[in-house]
């Protein structure tokens, strides 16, 4: 049975993207600084693990309207390699990339649904605030993993804003950041 | 040189205390929930490394007018075995304690400076979600410790809202939690 993860780059002020996405910004004006660690020369082998991980367990992908609006043209694919279930009222025709198919399905609920029937054994990856938000209240996610990352933003899309008191299981997590 | 440090638990949502704080409720209402790890028989010790650490390296304390107020009555002393500086700008008599002394300074600035110079090489602790803020903001701090509580409080007070976007030096930290 496949399992559903939230998986998210997080500001230590909450934000997973800047004020103002856009097709410009995919990510909001300054959200990039949450993705920087992922990506050019200086990568930590130890975080590269992490998120090489979350890719290769990746069986299928929900995401929200606008995640996927904003992020097809940068990714000039699916996010991951697997089927993508975009969650929208607007009825559309399936849309295959190179490595895998977006499908356009109403509801969080119906998307977490087709999306673990084709998972398989691995894991369902929820993506973008507003649907990792609305899959969290639904009670559907059973994992959450966040990537801290050691700025504050100011401004943007919270992760876990608006949601009920909730207690994930896990241990305490210390973090300890020096001032630039 | 004596290091200042911003020590808080913080819930995944970011908040350090829960809302409407009293002598009732000194961590706000729900806000012990951020503290439950650190207390009962069930303490894991890799946390009590932590909290163990930040007592014996504390010199000073530097803390809001507010915690002075609720916390008081709790701690029956000062919060850590070391002379401790409230932030205010009423002038009152110094109000010895059974492990130090409590003295009335009126800024953040000032009672940092004179929490540094009885300090010596150890830590000058800054505690309460307002003067760690301004202290913050002032750049006045060297070090940041988060123990973040796997829970969601959903109202509070939060430990980095109004501050201008910021970076720190530390690694990026992956936390994998379940859903209950």
């Amino acid at each position: 049975m496949s399992k559903v993860l939230v998986y998210a780059a997080m500001s230590l002020d909450g934000y997973i993207a800047g004020p103002d996405v856009s097709h410009d910004h995919p990510m909001g004006v300054d959200g990039a600084r949450l993705h920087e660690w992922m990506f050019g020369e200086h990568v930590d082998p130890a975080d590269r693990v992490i998120t090489k991980a979350v890719s290769a367990d990746t069986g299928a992908v929900v995401l929200g309207r606008r995640t996927f609006d904003v992020g097809l043209a940068h990714w000039e694919d699916v996010p991951y390699p697997a089927p993508s279930f975009v969650v929208t009222h607007e009825t559309r025709p399936d849309l295959p990339q190179k490595s895998g198919t977006f499908a356009f399905v109403p509801g969080v609920e119906a998307a977490v649904e087709r999306a673990k029937a084709v998972a398989g054994d691995r894991t369902v990856t929820v993506m973008g605030a507003d649907i990792q938000r609305q899959a969290l209240a639904a009670g559907l996610v059973d994992e959450v993993l966040i990537s801290l990352v050691p700025v504050l933003l100011g401004a943007g899309a919270k992760l876990f804003d608006g949601l009920p008191p909730m207690a994930f299981t896990g241990p305490v997590t210390h973090v300890r950041l020096g001032t630039a």
